[in-house]
This record gives structure tokens, C-alpha cells and sequence, in this order.
């Protein structure tokens, strides 16, 4: 079910998340107005029409007029605009987020809202390899999943209108998790696997390599061109999951040196067999 | 260069391989005969027009008209095949093939070999996760790399036609390298990367995990999906080289472990800025 087209939205933050979302409401004929840092995010979101306003300035009307407010910031500004302005939200407003990250994130943010207000965290797994809202595209939700991850302290209702805010965005499964389950979910699907990546390119610098990559090597670096101020927030923010599933992995990776190290043939196919059947499993998704 | 079109060629081996060899070049107008182990197989080319003629049975008269013999085997079946049939090969001939690794394969064939015949080893670097003829395609040469690894053993004319092989067959490019050079390289980029692959999937059995999976991990596990019997011997007959990018490769990821269990945000950030930067490098190829 779509938002209900009276809905008034407020985005704070126009990066890339934030741009890529005013895109999808905005064509759709929602009021979205917007608040964020960089006069040129202004400038650009008004000059191409993704927004019906925009400003730098904290315009206490836009924040008592809004129905739902998105939160497109870095986790810790996040935080540091709540506490500095969160006294603006009137009772009844809705709040929600697009944070990587939720156990740090939700319980501090619901506590320090004024009575009334209510947080809804969700989880936008999309995204692209380059940043602001000059490069926002509201296509990077297609196919994508969106995750909503409610507390006890979350309403029937305020959870319905967040899944209302995946639907319209036009992502292809709006699903439930606990923070609990989203953080230890994230930080094997999303956050090793950028570890690793960032391994693979530092564990071998000769320059001769870059000649005889095949589409392999590629792929499993893709993901190596990383925001290392956003991906150092997320990682501390769910450092213990995400150091268990190093180790995890780790010890995994160590297995098939030991079987290789030891010529245990049949050990190292019968890895190789769980890993193409466990494989097979995701393809059926695509 | 490509070959002249008088080469009579001979192909060992009628699998994803042998068999887009043969069409690449029978398409051409090339005359290729093959020698393989299983009938379907020889249907299959011969019904498909991708051979001129094609047999399950060592024709001693195909290996003594062919110009060239090209090995498309799993290693050892190959170093069995010379072991029975070597003697079969007329003085003139030159073999080529299209074995994953080098340092084991080249040296002992090369000894093995009649005098006056000469083999001169490549690696195309392309393929499919699948098997069999049935699946050959000679559109995965297409921007693909081929890779001559000559040793002092061979002349300047063998490595010339290997070469002009490459080129026909339509690789983007063709280059050379020493088979220790080649080795080292493929243990990094190739056998480094499908170990991660693997143990990414053994090491987190959560069902409900493939819910939740967006480009990342598919990217990462594409190669999950894994051939046991033809990737364990490669694996194991370039032992102490991928042993050494695996613990290379260990030792980065563990560095980035530790730095986030300290909370070393600085260290983390550089990781991850050399980690674009040189990814940047890769980019540039495509």
C-alpha cells in the first residue's frame, strides 16, 4: 500500500540516499521538502526539481508541518540533530531513518525524542559507489530490499506507514527484523564482505596484476571503492557482530589452508560441495 | 596474427573449453578434428557443425596431420594422455593447452614429449560456471585474456603461433608471462578469490539470510558455485604459491580486525583509502 498522496514529507540530509528518496516522492506528486547541510544540495535538488523545497536553514514550520520525517545522515549526526533540534517535532509527527546500523542507533535515538514523537527505523539496502544527491537515483531501489525494524516501542500503525514508505519508494520486498537480527544479518551479508574486499586490494600491491584481471577479481572487488567515513561509523557501531563474523569467516578460510597445506583432497571437494549448493540457494533469488 | 588457414588442428578434449576452441575456429573455416572420451560429446560437436570431425578414438592418422594439437584436459588426465599417446606425435608437431597453472604442468610435459615436438603452454583466461560442450561459447574470449607461458624450451616460431591461437580465437589480449609469473598471478587473483568465495559460503548457514541478499554478496559468491574436481587440482598443484595469498591475505583482513576491535578509526580509514585507490586502478581496464 502507498503513502496516502497528503502525506508530507520532510528529508533531512540530501546526499545520495536522500536525493535518490525526494526522486521517488516527488515524481509521484508528494510534498517533500528538505533540509540539509551544503547550500550546492539546494541548489541542485530546486534546479532539478526533486524536491518541492529545500533550505540549509532549520525552518521550525517545515518540522511542525510534516506528517513523516526521513533521516538521511551519518548515524552520528543523526544523533547530534536530535538532540539539538528534536524539541521542534510536535507530538504525532512520525520519524524514520535509512541507517546501516539499528541496535546502536534505534534505543538511543526513541529515548531521547519528545513524548509524542515516534521513531520508526528502517533499512534502505541499496545503494551505489558514489555519493550526494547530484548522483541520487530513485532506479537504485528496484529489485532492492527494504528493511523495517521495529522496537516494543513502536505502534502497529507507525510500523504500517514505514512500510508504506518502502512501497512507495518502489522496492521490491519490504520485510520486518528485529535490530537484533538486522545488525547480525548486515554485518555478514554486507559489512565482512566489504572487509574483505578491502583486504583483497591492500594483501597484494604489484602493479603488474591490474593486467590480467579476469571478471573474478573484479567482482569480489567492486565494493573495494569504500566511503571510509561512513564504513568506519558503521563497522564500530556493530563492531562485536561484525568481529564475529571475521573470525567466523576467518576460521573458515583457515580450514581450506589446512586442507590444501595437508593435500586432503576430499575434504577440500566437500567444501567446495556445501559452498555449490549453498549457492544455488541465492541464485534462485536473483 | 592469426593463424594460417591451412592449419590442420587437432583438439584433445571435447568439454566448455575444446569445444568453444572449436567453434571459434571451425566458424573461421579452419579444419579442427577432436579426439575426446565421451560419445555424447562427439554427437553433440558433430550435430552442432562445431568440428569438421570428431572421435572418441585416438585416429593416429588426425595426430599425424595435425600442424597443432591443442590439450584442452584436466592437468593429470593430460599428463596420462602423453604418457600413453605421446609417442604418437610426429617431430614437427607443436601442442599447446589450456591448463589453469603452470609451474607443475610445463616442465613435465615438455620432458615427456618425442624430440621435435614442442609445447608451448597457455592459459586462456576465460570461462563459465558451467560444463561440458554442451555449454561452449566462443563469446567468452571476447575481452578476455590469454596468457603464453614459454620457457627456455621453446622457440621463437612456437611462441609466435601460440600467440597468433590467442588471436584467432578473438582474446582482447594476448600477452606473455614465465609460468612462475603466471602462477603467482593466478594464485591472487583467481584461486585467492574463489577460497573466499568458499569459505563465504560454509562459514554462515542461516537459512533465512538468502531473504535479505542484495549485489554485494552475490558479486563476492558468484564464483561460489565451484567445480570440486577441477578447482582441488588446481588448487593443489599450485600448493605453496596460493598457501601464500591466502596468508597474505589472512594477515589484511586480520589488520583490519584488530584496528576496529581497538576502535583505531585512523588505521581503519586508511585501509579503506588505499583500498579505493587502487581499486581505481582496476576500474581504468574495464
Amino acid at each position: 500500500m502507498k503513502l496516502p498522496i497528503d502525506t508530507k514529507i520532510l528529508i533531512v540530509g540530501l546526499g545520495l540516499m536522500g536525493g535518490s528518496y525526494a526522486r521517488a516522492l516527488t515524481k509521484q506528486g508528494y510534498e517533500v521538502r528538505s533540509i540539509t547541510r551544503e547550500p550546492s544540495s539546494v541548489d541542485f535538488a530546486l534546479a532539478e526539481g526533486i524536491v518541492t523545497d529545500a533550505s540549509t536553514e532549520i525552518r521550525e514550520n517545515w518540522i511542525r508541518d510534516a506528517d513523516l520525517i526521513v533521516f538521511a545522515l551519518y548515524p552520528h549526526i543523526f544523533v547530534e540533530w536530535i538532540e539539538e533540534h528534536g524539541h521542534l517535532i510536535p507530538p504525532g509527527t512520525i520519524i524514520t531513518d535509512v541507517t546501516g546500523v539499528k541496535c546502536t542507533v534505534v534505543g538511543q535515538i526513541q529515548s531521547m525524542l519528545p513524548d509524542g514523537v515516534e521513531f520508526i527505523a528502517a533499512h534502505p539496502m541499496a545503494g551505489r559507489e558514489v555519493y550526494g544527491v547530484e548522483n541520487s537515483d530513485d532506479g537504485i531501489f528496484r529489485g532492492a530490499n527494504y528493511i523495517v525494524t521495529p522496537t516494543e516501542r513502536n505502534t502497529p500503525e507507525a510500523v504500517a506507514l514505514c512500510r508504506s514508505l518502502g512501497e512507495t519508494l518502489g522496492f521490491a520486498r519490504v520485510s520486518e527484523l528485529s535490530p537484533e537480527k538486522h545488525d547480525e544479518m548486515i554485518a555478514f551479508l554486507s559489512q565482512l564482505t566489504h572487509c574483505i574486499a578491502v583486504a583483497l586490494m591492500t594483501s597484494n600491491t604489484e602493479p603488474h596484476l591490474v593486467d590480467y584481471t579476469g571478471d573474478s577479481f573484479r567482482d569480489l572487488t567492486r565494493i573495494a571503492r569504500i566511503n571510509e567515513d561512513m564504513w568506519s561509523e558503521l563497522f564500530l557501531l556493530n563492531k562485536k557482530k561484525l568481529v564475529a563474523e571475521i573470525d567466523a569467516f576467518s576460521g573458515e578460510l583457515n580450514r581450506m589452508r589446512t586442507y590444501l597445506a595437508d593435500e586432503n583432497v576430499d575434504k577440500m571437494k566437500e567444501m567446495m560441495r556445501i559452498s555449490t549448493e549453498r549457492r544455488a540457494l541465492f541464485n534462485k533469488k536473483v
